[in-house]
């Protein structure tokens, strides 16, 4: 009974996201996603161990890829650039497939539990990344105070380029960010000026 | 049957930690925490809505500091300036009571489900203080930077000040890991050069 489904998980996951759009994500039961991907629970199962996980589904891919290119960065390249060449290889992950990035962090602004989940993938980036810069000889707390100011960089980041209003690419969003985030940090006066 | 206990409240923290370090958090019960007190059930949960809060009581105070410190540091203050003022504002808080830090800290590590509450905590104080620095007029992204860049020192500087081997006030622990997130922000070459 395991025939083939074309793009099996595709469809689960568009049909996961528009039925949390439209009812929530709580109300949503995985029967009602089979159904209306046009599949069966026993499918979804296959694919995804509950209906939570719908949404984390590249967590992992997103882990691996910051690790890989914080540890791949240019032998010189300081902490903060080994972070930042993190986050902007994730870029054509993000690009190619806005509409439902956009979608999904709608969903998860709406639900607590889904806010709480976000927020540990977070933390586990940030641990990653720091284990990472450690093992490329970067002493505390630097490494952890690196891998940290990158991961506030990616979840501003995030935000700016899911908002409605938002043109910008992905990438373009990390420079600016991380711009500002050395304007914060360092040239504090330049920033009260902005600002006043 | 609601007798007054003299210091009730912290006889079960006492008791708490104390258990908790001894046996786990997952394997005591409140009944537990209670007897060890000299005190009923009853009357810890006239104090503790369950044995996870015990850790968390302080939780609400620190998020009123925080937002307080940033709120009333002076108007010609930088984003980052307040935030400093606000970690440096919670040294006594926490210096009145490192060995329950100490100990609280190892029991959080321990369990998931408590560092996945503590993750919580944290990001609630970075909302809150970026909140508190747009009221003072703060522009995004940068009121979330320098918030979450505040809270990322404030993690590393309390990992640093609960370590076993530390012997440096708090205070100085934030003004030290502040001055390390100068560094590797912005003085990427120097970095480097000190992990070479």
């Amino acid at each position: 009974m395991s025939r083939w489904e074309p793009d099996a998980r595709g469809r689960l996951q568009q049909a996961a996201i528009e039925l949390y759009t439209e009812r929530g994500f709580e109300q949503t039961t995985v029967a009602e996603i089979a159904e209306r991907a046009g599949l069966t629970e026993r499918t979804f199962f296959r694919h995804f161990a509950d209906k939570r996980e719908v949404l984390f589904d590249r967590s992992n891919a997103l882990l691996e890829l910051f690790v890989e290119s914080t540890a791949n960065a240019p032998a010189d390249a300081s902490p903060i650039e080994a972070v930042t060449a993190a986050l902007l290889s994730a870029a054509d992950m993000f690009e190619s497939r806005r509409p439902w990035s956009t979608e999904r962090q709608k969903v998860i602004v709406a639900n607590p539990s889904l806010q709480e989940r976000e927020l540990i993938k977070m933390a586990g980036l940030g641990i990653a990344v720091a284990a990472t810069l450690r093992s490329r000889g970067v002493a505390e707390p630097h490494a952890s105070l690196a891998a940290e100011a990158g991961i506030a960089v990616f979840r501003v980041t995030f935000e700016r380029w899911v908002a409605d209003d938002n043109i910008l690419p992905f990438a373009e969003i990390v420079t600016d960010s991380m711009a500002a985030l050395k304007v914060v940090v360092v040239d504090a006066a330049a920033t009260t000026r902005q600002n006043a």
